[in-house]
C-alpha cells in the first residue's frame, strides 16, 4: 500500500522566552504559558500526543520536496490541497521551532515562504475564481485568508531567527500585499457580518499585530472604515443572539468558531485591557455551548441551512474552542468529554490545562444534552429555534423546529420546518445541502446547482408549501427582512414538552402557526411528536406537507396508485422538479403511514379527508448529473382557505432480527379530529388504542404561561392553564 | 413508557440428580454436567448472567396471565407470537426447575400444558396455512417443529414431578399426535434433505427419548422408512461438503446449525455409541467453522440466496454451536471471541466450562478470518465458493464469489456472481432475500413476491445475464441439476490471491469463465480486483453484467443520456421488470465510474467499446407495495459471440469530512485491453498512472499449479508457472 498522506490539526505559537512579553512570537500563548508547556512536557500523555503528532507530520514534510505550485485548481483539486498542505507543514514547523529550537524548522518555513514570496506577485486572480469572491492562491478568498492565518503565525514564530532582509522580503511581497488586498479588494468580504468576514478579519489583525502594525489591528476590530459597523467586534455583537445562537446554524458555527477564539486569544494575549472573553456578557462562551447543544447524541450537527450531514463536533475547529472555553470560563469538566473524543489538544496553554485536567482522577461527566430553546438575531428578537429532547444519550428522541431569521447566504426557504432523531438515526430528516465537499468531480467540491433548485427550496424541508411555490418566492433579499416568531417553548416537564411558532410573511395572506408537542404516555412504548399545524388565509390555497422519513416504508392504511412502470415528476420548479412522483394516495379519512428503521417502527398518523392527496416521493428527478441521495418522503396535500395539519409521530414496537422477535408493528393511533379553532383556540381529538383518548387544545392569541383557558369542546369543558394542553 | 416485552434466549436441560444416568430429564446434559454447573453457580459471571436472564424472563411470564390462544394470525401477528412466545417459557422455566426445584416453575409449565392438551386435539390446518407446508398451531409446520423441541424439554424437565395421569394427557393429546402429524402428515418435510428436516426430525427424535418411544429415534436418525436415505445422519451426509460448507449458504446454516447441534448433543447422552461428533470426520466442527468463515469482519453473513443482511454470527442459534465445539473439539480459545461478544451462553455443561474458561486470565484471540474456499456437495464436488481477504478485521477487502450448486429451496440464480466489502461495509452488494422477517404488514413477514421476481433473479446479482434471461430460465428444477465449475484457487501470497471457476450449463450453448484476482501493488492505496469474465457461444448473444455499487454516484468518464424527467423499466420480466432506467451511457474506449462511500472512493474500471452500452440503473419498478429497497447499479451490456469483460474494482483517496481533506478521487487506472482470449489463453493488459503497465495472463485450460506456459502477447514473450498470473 502507498503511505498515505500525513494530515492533522495541531496549533499554537509557544513563546518560549520565559520572562515577560517578547515582541515575537505574540500571538496565541504566553511567556508563562509556553513555559508551563515546557515543564509538563513528558507527564501528560493527551498532549504529549498532540506534539508527537505535529513533529510526525513535519518530519515527514521535511522529508519531502517542497512544492509551491502555480494556482490552478478549484477547491478539492491539486493545487489547492497542496497549498493547504504547505500552510499547515510551515504552521506546525513554527511551533515546533517554538518549543524545541531546532533550526531545521526554522529554515524549512524559510524555504517555503522564499517560493511564496516569488510566487505571490505574480498572482492575479485566481483562474478557477468564484464569482463575487475570488482570490490569488486560491479559487476563493475564504482558503486565502485561512492561508493567512496559519502562515503569519509560523512566521512569527521565526521572526527573531530571520535576517532583516527576509523578513522585509516576506513581508513586503506576501504579508503586506495579501493584506492589502484583503482589505482593498475584499473590502465587501472584510466588512460582512458572516463567518468569513471574520476569517478575514482574524488573519489581517493578526498580521497586524506581527508585523506592527496598528492600522490592521483597528481594521480588523472595527471594520475597515474603522467606524464599528463592522470588523470583529460588530460581528461579536451581530452574529450571534443573546444565548450565543449563531445565525447561520449550527454547521457552520463550526467553523466560525474557529477564527473567533483564535482572534479572541490573540487579542486577549495583547490587549487584555479589552476584556475579550467578558465581552457582551460572555457571548465567546455561549456561542460554543450553543453550537455543542445544536447536535444530535453522536455529536452530529443538526443540519439545518446548508450543511454536510457529516460534520460532528470531532471537527478539529472546536478543537480550540473546547480548550479555550475549558480554561478561561471556570473548567467545566463537561467539556472534557468531548477533549476525550478529541484525542487531541491544541499546543497552548489552555491545551496543556485541559490535558492535564483529563489526567486526573477525577470523574468525567457526559456532555447534558437537553431541551433548550435559543432565540436568534442580535436582540434575540428574530424567532429562534426549538430543540426537544427525551432520553438518555445512548436512544434520545430529539426533534428540533426552526423558526429563526434567514440564516445569511447559506440560509434555506424552510420557516417552521422541523427534524426529527431516534436511535441516533435519522428519522424525519432535513436534507441539508447538496454538495460533496471537497471532490472535485462534483463541480470542485462547491455547492451545487441542486443546492439552489432543491435543497433551499421550501419543498426540500418538512414544512407548508403553498401553491407549490417556495417562501418569499425563493427570493433571498426578501427572507432576509423577516423572521418568524417565537409562540411559546416549555420544558420544564420531560412528558410534556412543546414548542410553538408563527409565521406570517412567507406567503403574503397566509398566517402559519405551527405548534409541536413531545409527549410521553404510559401506554405508548417512547414519547410521540404531536404537530398542529394551523393555516388560514383570505383566499384558498394548495397546502403541501412534505415528511423526508428516513427508513423502508412498510404499510399505509389507505389505498393508493403506485407508478410502477412510469414515472414523473411531482412539478416544474420551486424543488418540485427534484421529486419523482412514486404514488398517489386518496385517504378517506384519518391517514397512517408507517415505516421501518432499524430497530423500531414508525408511524405518522395524520388527519386528512377525501378531498385531500398524499403523494410518495422520492428525491432524484431532474438531476442529470446525479447529485442528489435518492431518499423518500410524503408529501400530505390539502386546499383550502383555513386549514389544520395534525399529525402524530409515533416511534413504536420492537424489530429485532437476531432475536427473530417482531412486536407491535403497527401504530398505537387511529383517529384525529380537529374539534374546532379560530382565532382563540385550537381543539383536536386524538384517539387511539389501549383506550387513548386525548384533546389538545391550544391558545393561539396568548402565549402567557400564567393565562388560563376554558374551551368548549366535545360535549366537555376543558379548563387549562398556559398556552398548550393535552387533556387525557 | 410501557414495559417492553422481554425476550431472550437461555437453553438447557440440567439434571440435578447427582448420581448416575436419571431417566428424566435425560436430553441436552449429564448429572455430571449438571453437578458441576451447581458447584461453580456464583462464581462465573457470564454463567450466572445468563441464568439471571431465564429467571428474570420467567418471573416476568409467571406475573402474567397464561394465554394459549385459538390459533389465527400468520408469522408477525399475535397469535404466532404468542404461541413462540409460550415454547421459550416453558422450555426456561423447564431449566429453573430442574435447577433450583422450585415447584412454581413446574406449576407454570403443568397450567400451559394442560391448555395445549385442550387445545391441540381441536386443530385442524392453520387458517392461514403456507401453501405446501401448513401447521396446525402456525402458519408453517416450521414453528411448529420449533414448538415442539422446546417443550418437550420443559416436559422432560418436570416429567418426575407430574402425576402419570397428567403425562398421559400430554402425550395423548400433544406429543404423541404432533409427532405423528410430523411424521405421517410432514412425511415430505421429516424426509427431506434440508433444515426444515433437521427442525422436524431433531423434534420427533427428541419426543422419541423422552416418552421411550425407540421408533421415533430410529426414524429421527435414518428416515421415516429407516432406511437411511434421510433423517439426520442422512442429512449430515448430504447437507454439508467434506469442507462442512452448508449448501443453503450462511444465512440458513445459523438456523441449521441449532437443531443440528441441539440433537447432537441429545445422542451424544443418549447413545454415545454412535460417537456423532466424530462422524464424518468431525463435520459438526467444520460446519461451525464454515458458517464463521463465511461472515464479513462485523459478524454478518455475506448474504449469499436468500438472506436478509440484518443476521449476524451474534444470532442466538449460535450460541449452542459455539459452546459445543468449544467444549467436544479441544478448546479453540478464538471461539471464545465469540462467546464474548455473544454475552451469554448455554445453560449447559459446556457452556459453563466456555464462561469459566473466559474468566481467566489467558488471552482471547480475535476470530481469524482467512482467504479460504469452500467446496459444495456431499462430495465436494460441486463447485464452491471462494473468499479473499486483505487486511486485519478492522479494515478488511472481503471477496465472495459463488460457484456452487442452486442451494435448495433458498437458492438464487446467480452462478459465478460475487459481492464485495471494505471498510466493513458493502461495496458491490449481493441483494440476500426481499423480506421483512415478521413483519405481519409485508405479506405476514413470509418471503415476498419480489423475491422470486427480483432476488432470485440472475439480473439481480454481479453476474452476467445472457439475453436478459436468469440462467436456467429461472427453473429451480433445471438449476438444481447442475453446479459450475471450481477452476483454482490461490490465497498462498497475499498480495496476489485469485479464485477463478467455470459454468456451462446455465445458458445453453454459452460457456463462461470468470477469474477474479485480488491484486496489491506499491502504487495503490489498497488492493484492487481484477475480474475476467470470458463468455464464449456459437451464437451472437446480449451479454449484461450487472454492479449493484454501494454509494454515491460521482463521476463516469463517458458521455451518457440521463432520464430526468420520465423514467421506464430495463424490461419486462427476469427481474428487468424491477430496474428503473435511470440513464444510458455510450462509451467510446474504457469505461470509467466512481462512487463515493464512508471514507473512499471506489472505482470501476472496464474494456467496452462504442458498440457496448452502459445503463444506470435502480431497484424498484414494478413494485406496488414499495417491497424493494430503491438501490443503484450498473449494467453494462455487450452483444457477441464470444467476450470478454475484464473489470477492476478499485478502492481509492481519502474522503475525511472531519478534516475536510479528499484526495485521489480519481482513478489510477486508465486504459484495459483485452490482448488476446482463445481456449487456451486470455491475456489482459491494464494501465494506469504511476506507471501502472500490467499484462494479466490466464490459462483457461489448465489448472495444474505447476504447469509452465508461455504465450506471446504485447511484443513481450510472457513465460508462467500455474493457471493465473500478473506480469508487472
Amino acid at each position: 500500500m502507498r503511505k498515505l498522506f500525513i494530515v492533522f490539526w495541531a496549533i499554537c505559537i509557544v513563546n518560549i522566552s520565559t520572562s515577560g512579553q517578547s515582541s515575537h512570537p505574540n500571538l496565541v500563548i504566553t511567556g508563562e504559558d509556553a513555559a508551563n508547556i515546557k515543564v509538563h512536557l513528558g507527564s501528560v500523555p493527551l498532549f504529549d500526543k498532540s506534539l508527537q503528532l505535529a513533529k510526525d507530520f513535519v518530519e515527514s514534510a521535511m522529508n519531502s520536496r517542497i512544492d509551491v505550485p502555480y494556482p490552478k485548481d478549484p477547491g478539492g483539486g491539486y493545487t489547492h490541497e497542496r497549498h493547504k498542505q504547505n500552510y499547515n507543514e510551515m504552521y506546525n514547523a513554527g511551533i515546533l521551532y517554538s518549543v524545541t529550537g531546532d533550526e531545521r524548522y526554522a529554515v524549512f518555513i524559510k524555504s517555503m515562504l522564499d517560493e511564496y514570496a516569488e510566487l505571490y506577485p505574480q498572482l492575479g486572480r485566481h483562474p478557477q475564481g468564484k464569482k463575487q469572491t475570488p482570490g490569488r492562491m486560491f479559487w476563493q478568498s475564504l482558503n486565502e485568508t485561512v492561508w493567512l492565518l496559519h502562515t503569519i503565525q509560523a512566521y512569527d514564530c521565526i521572526y527573531d531567527w530571520l535576517s532583516e532582509s527576509d523578513r522585509n522580503n516576506y513581508e513586503q511581497n506576501i504579508f503586506i500585499p495579501m493584506s492589502e488586498f484583503f482589505i482593498n479588494e475584499c473590502t465587501h468580504e472584510f466588512d460582512l457580518i458572516h463567518n468569513h468576514g471574520t476569517w478575514i478579519v482574524a488573519a489581517v489583525g493578526m498580521a497586524g499585530y506581527v508585523i506592527g502594525n496598528d492600522d490592521y489591528v483597528e481594521m480588523a476590530l472595527h471594520g475597515s472604515k474603522k467606524d464599528g459597523k463592522s470588523g470583529f467586534i460588530a460581528q461579536l455583537d451581530n452574529l450571534f443572539s443573546p444565548d450565543g445562537y449563531y445565525t447561520e446554524g449550527g454547521y457552520y458555527v463550526r467553523y466560525a468558531l474557529w477564527p473567533f477564539f483564535i482572534f479572541a486569544e490573540v487579542i486577549h494575549n495583547n490587549q487584555p485591557e479589552l476584556e475579550i472573553y467578558n465581552y457582551r456578557d460572555q457571548i465567546l462562551k455561549k456561542a460554543l455551548y450553543s453550537a455543542l447543544q445544536v447536535t444530535y447524541t453522536d455529536g452530529t450537527f443538526i443540519p439545518i441551512n446548508d450543511a454536510l450531514k457529516e460534520k460532528t463536533w470531532l471537527s478539529p475547529e472546536l478543537i480550540f474552542a473546547t480548550n479555550f472555553v475549558y480554561a478561561h470560563y471556570g473548567q467545566d469538566r463537561q467539556l472534557l468529554s468531548i477533549v476525550k473524543l478529541h484525542d487531541q489538544v491544541s499546543l497552548t496553554g489552555p491545551g496543556m490545562m485541559a490535558a492535564r485536567d483529563l489526567s486526573d482522577d477525577k470523574p468525567v461527566p457526559e456532555f447534558n444534552w437537553k431541551s433548550v430553546e435559543y432565540t436568534d438575531g442580535p436582540e434575540g428578537n428574530m424567532g429562534g429555534v426549538g430543540i426537544l429532547r427525551y432520553g438518555t444519550p445512548e436512544d434520545q428522541e430529539t426533534l428540533l423546529m426552526k423558526y429563526g431569521s434567514h440564516g445569511l447566504s447559506h440560509g434555506h426557504f424552510d420557516k417552521l420546518t422541523f427534524c426529527f432523531y431516534d436511535q441516533a438515526r435519522e428519522i424525519i430528516q432535513d436534507y441539508g445541502a447538496a454538495r460533496f465537499l471537497n471532490v472535485e468531480q462534483k463541480f470542485g467540491g462547491r455547492y451545487l446547482e441542486e443546492n439552489n433548485t432543491y435543497a433551499k427550496q421550501t419543498v426540500a424541508h418538512n414544512t407548508v408549501v403553498v401553491d407549490q411555490k417556495s417562501q418569499f418566492s425563493g427570493i433571498r433579499s426578501e427572507s432576509e427582512k423577516y423572521h418568524a416568531y417565537r409562540y411559546c417553548f416549555n420544558s420544564d416537564k420531560p412528558d410534556f414538552q412543546y414548542v410553538s411558532a408563527k409565521e406570517d410573511k412567507a406567503y403574503p395572506g397566509v398566517n402559519q402557526h405551527r405548534t409541536m408537542i413531545l409527549v410521553n404516555d404510559d401506554k405508548l412504548y417512547r414519547p410521540v411528536v404531536i404537530d398542529v399545524y394551523r393555516i388560514n388565509s383570505g383566499i384558498s390555497h394548495e397546502y403541501d406537507l412534505p415528511f423526508y422519513y428516513m427508513g423502508h416504508f412498510i404499510y399505509s392504511n389507505f389505498r393508493y396508485d403506485a407508478y410502477t412502470k412510469q414515472r414523473s415528476l411531482m412539478g416544474d420548479d420551486n424543488g418540485y422538479q427534484h421529486l419523482w412522483k412514486e404514488a398517489m394516495g386518496k385517504p378517506d379519512s384519518t391517514s397512517q403511514l408507517t415505516w421501518w428503521n432499524g430497530k423500531r417502527f414508525y408511524s405518522l398518523t395524520i388527519n386528512t379527508s377525501r378531498t385531500d392527496e398524499i403523494y410518495f416521493t422520492r428525491i432524484g428527478g431532474s438531476d442529470p448529473e446525479f447529485n442528489l441521495r435518492n431518499e423518500p418522503g410524503f408529501i400530505v396535500r390539502k386546499r383550502d382557505k383555513n386549514t389544520v395539519f395534525v399529525s402524530v409521530l409515533e416511534p413504536h414496537g420492537i424489530f429485532d432480527p437476531t432475536l427473530e422477535f417482531t412486536k407491535d408493528s403497527y401504530s398505537t393511533f387511529k383517529d384525529i379530529i380537529v374539534l374546532s379553532s379560530d382565532e382563540k383556540y385550537t381543539a383536536v381529538n386524538i384517539k387511539g388504542n389501549n383506550n387513548i383518548n386525548w384533546i389538545i387544545t391550544i391558545a393561539n392569541a396568548d402565549a402567557d404561561p400564567g393565562s388560563q383557558h376554558e374551551l368548549s369542546a366535545a360535549d366537555k369543558i376543558l379548563k387549562w392553564t398556559g398556552p398548550v394542553a393535552v387533556h387525557k
